[in-house]
């Protein structure tokens, strides 16, 4: 196979053979297969902002098979979303292409300082759609974040006992963080950590600006001069964060913008050793066949 | 058999005979039987509202026998009402029309600004008690709301293990909603999706009308110009926001009212496509003949 | 055996035969054996009020015997008690009267505006002492009352697949009702139908008074002219209120008073068509010859 | 053996051979054997107050071997302590005195006005360290005494099914308490019943004072003219207020102070029916042969 | 063997021989080995403070195998660290160093004044990484100290059933303390006497000041005249409050510093008698080799 992947592999030194055959799967599917780079599609917009927010700008996305084409089409690793999307198809597309079943959503009916998510599906869940991996989101720095902590700890020792990878979106967002703060640099690299200590395989975390958000990070990032001007700086920052680079850490493309932008912000990550991006909005909004150009784009980069 | 129940069906693909054969047996049962079309006695209003103003203007309503007979004599799909009302008549109806155990229950003894249901029920009740289906409400907008998708989450798995069908109540409620809002179009296609994503098999939710309660699904109807003038556009809409068709979507028939109110409302519902009706009030207030008459009319409608 | 006690048990179609055994076993049991009538000993108060304001009056109630052997002589159809009067005096009493084991319980060393009981036994306590049926008080009005509804809920699932009875005392109180209102007509048969459709087999209100509480019932009770005027009238408004009276409905002697007082309390139960009383402070405070005297007098009344 | 021991027995009528056993266990152990009187050596300051608070004046004590041989030496019917100073010394002491694991504590680095325990220690654990008896406190009056009922409750049902006694400290304790109604007459006696209506075996509690606190008591301490003036008095209502003496009642020592204070309070212990004392800090704290001494005149008064 | 380690053994006389395995392992490894003194690696801080906080300074510490390595390497008894550094390297090391798996850890993206950790793995996760121990920290004086002793107590049963040792971080902190009264001689005494009477093996505290912060505690500080002056003084007292000496207590390094107050410290707790140390931060954000001379001076003094 490709050494690359070995290699990969070989940092999950504790994994029984279930997760790993997993991890490799998702590895060894689509464009990138084996270069140990990701494109994932991700698609739980739906239940996050609403379904006009989501679909209205390419309707072709109400439909649940929609994304499972596209993901496949365009050549992603895998596709993830939450259990009702999977359910509605995952029959159709058995084999086909990795899956990962968020477990664990958010909707915008109601919206208060300290957000959780509301866990929607299970471990059994992901098996009976034969899932390759579980998503689930934690939000370092709301006050309830011990509790997603602890359905994560709960779920993720499930998860692999059953062979299953773990896949965790870290989004830091809480009373005492700033706005700003969310993103900032110093955050992102630990919201990055808190994931690797949980135990993720494959952290998925926001690209990271040159903001400091915390006094106490402040003064360390000036007396030790770590490198944070660019993009790939910071992207370098927040692989050697998680773990000296012995995780997978993929990076979120945000909200729809323009093609030049994504691929700006791709070529960052790819050069600061970023493992791949997650892309939902960015191509599930786009008409099907601007979508796969703009994600085999986005490929060629990770390639490169 | 009918080849529409064998299309709406296949949208099921996740899910086990045992599921299919209730969903089937719906679909199968009453005056809609092979339509893929349903009307559903729901008479869960004496735990919501309480015995006098539910059953009082037709006392008939106190016994529970008089709703199974109802249901079986007017030709519904499906009866649907909380454990004691079930209990009190399932063996002397056992097997003559499937039955829906109403899973959780308001009171209005006490009420608050973000509600949430008691479970008063189990699969298990569902099981013992010969029930096709299991119902369960959510209130999207509620600051309970996750605890209720953490219940229906753990209920839901289990129903669909047992080969139960899960039907959803979607009703938007809660500090951060306007009272108008819990009708708006986006909010209400909103709780079509999440119900949707949690794996109802059948979604009920309101008739909407043409406001736009949230700012950011505000300029997304406006740009993308999505029709929402006539009840016939909206209910489209809402069946697209459930997996563009691919669920079964019903609608409530809400407060007692006119005939005619009635009957247009649901030309409304048909013409854009929904899947059927919920009638309680409008149903049990009323003699029983009355009601037979005028269920018999909605039936009409979706037969046409 | 009696063709009332056979019409009372063929409303309870869906329990088991072990069920129906203890429901003819109370029904069986005592003066009123074979009327379908009931006069049941409860004695909660020492927990609920104390040792000194529930026994000094009438010291000997102090020990747990005696209350069983009250029970026994006066021919009551069952005695109701919690976990520590049971467990002293069920060996010697053991198979000589029906038991009902009250599984929750509030003291008034801590009192609140939103009450909630304390769960103090088991299904499995309950099985142990060989107890007919288990009791649960609910406070419905309660911000506190979907926990109570919940414990219910699994209580009554394991207590029923057991084959114990289930006797609900359902008594509105909290935050949203006024201290009249807990008595209201409109309030007392809605907390008869909560208890129902809980799956209640045997529920216990207080006497209701002619007022009625809410606004929206207010104007049913108006327009639909339900007669309330009479201790009768409203007594039989929640007999009806209880399943069309499908179900057992007994009503609580409240505080001690004089004999004249109770005994026209009776005959207005008897005559509205309720199914008995709970005597409680009114037996066990009195001279135990005083008190069977009392107790003879009222099931007269009921075997009238 | 000793018929006052087999008549103490035979009012457990509900408890299994096992629970027998240990509760004839402590009755025959000791100085007191076969009185059926009790003095038990309790050590939970250690964490209740701190180490030096607690043993800082006769440092042996901070060896929990120290403990073991104080109550062997001295003659106790049990000691009682929490996991850890058991732990330290059970397999020493094995089958030698009967030990008591204390399941819940409260330590003094945090406090509020609604005091609650942590349980610290398992039916299971008492069963690996050769205990014959499990210790649970209670605070009633406390706005968090429900949960402490529940976990109670649990954990007696898993103590009786396995053969342990159960002993409950019963300490009024909370917002709607006064300080001084902590040991009011009517308040101990209303702990002691609630006590043994939870299950309690034995029961602990203060020596009462002549204070009524509660309204509602008073009338009925009045009205029914409740002997409460002298010590012994109020030992012999508690006594009574305990299922009419059919439950073993003993009481705290309080903090440390004179002898003649202490061997007063006993007298009136003793005089009342009180069936003996658990005595801490007034042993503990005193060089071992003096806490010898003095608990040796104790227990004399109760062999009186 | 040694004679010291079987001595220290003796005193955990209700552990299963797997227990004593394990604790006899880390007190057989490393530079110590035999001498029944600790020198244990923790590195939490990823977690704790973040990662370039931790490991900017020594940025082969991003990597979870340098401190493997470093533990090793420097002769410590033992390994401590959160889930992910675990995974990350415990098959490279498996059995070559004594592993403490930390079961709950506090980010600092959130804060507040009653501090709880999340729960992060488990006994079986401690199990399949091959440890001999779990790490688990209480905050005494936090108004959640009590839900923090609830999980040590269930974790704590699970691990000694399976064979682990316990070890407990018992650092005092909450609204209701001084910041300075956190490491008050009074306080630390008291946290210690409470791990040890939680059941812990191991109890880790910092090394105290002369404050003392209870007043109830500061009269019997005076009254009974204890010794607190030196260092020296208060580690005697502490490891008097763990039981008499019968329990290991090591101290943690606290902030980074210079050496020589390090080693100034740990004279003072050698000659208190204490068990050894827990060294962090001055260790790993040194230069390796920095680290291990450090250590070994370290580990020079508790040898003497």
């Amino acid at each position: 196979m490709s050494s690359r992947v070995d290699e990969i592999l070989s940092w999950y030194e504790s994994d029984n053979p279930g997760v790993l055959a997993n991890l490799r799967r998702m590895m060894m599917t689509g464009t990138l297969a084996g270069t140990g780079k990701f494109v994932i599609l991700p698609v739980d917009q739906g239940f996050e902002h609403g379904p006009a927010r989501s679909f209205a700008k390419n309707p072709a996305g109400y439909d649940p098979h929609y994304h499972f084409s596209l993901a496949l089409d365009s050549g992603c690793n895998a596709y993830a979303a939450p259990l009702g999307f999977l359910e509605a198809g995952a029959r159709t597309y058995a084999g086909k292409i990795p899956l990962i079943l968020k477990l664990n959503n958010s909707d915008s009916l109601f919206s208060g300082d300290n957000p959780k998510s509301a866990v929607t599906g299970s471990v059994r869940d992901a098996l009976r759609l034969g899932c390759a991996a579980i998503g689930f989101t934690i939000y370092p720095g709301s006050s309830q974040r011990n509790e997603m902590y602890h359905e994560l700890r709960a779920i993720s020792e499930d998860a692999k006992a059953h062979g299953l990878a773990v896949v965790v979106w870290s989004y830091p967002r809480g009373s005492t963080l700033s706005k700003k703060g969310e993103t900032a640099i110093d955050v992102v690299a630990y919201a990055a950590q808190i994931a690797a200590q949980l135990g993720a395989h494959v952290i998925k975390v926001k690209p990271p600006t040159a903001d400091v958000e915390q006094e106490a990070a402040k003064k360390v990032y000036d007396s030790e001069k770590i490198a944070i001007g660019t993009l790939a700086d910071r992207i370098r920052h927040v692989v050697q964060s998680s773990f000296g680079g012995r995780r997978i850490v993929i990076f979120s493309g945000g909200e729809a913008k323009e093609e030049t932008a994504i691929l700006d912000e791709i070529k960052g990550i790819h050069q600061g050793g970023g493992f791949g991006s997650i892309i939902g909005r960015n191509s599930f909004q786009r008409p099907k066949g601007k979508a796969i150009e703009l994600l085999q784009k986005i490929m060629t980069i990770y390639k490169g």
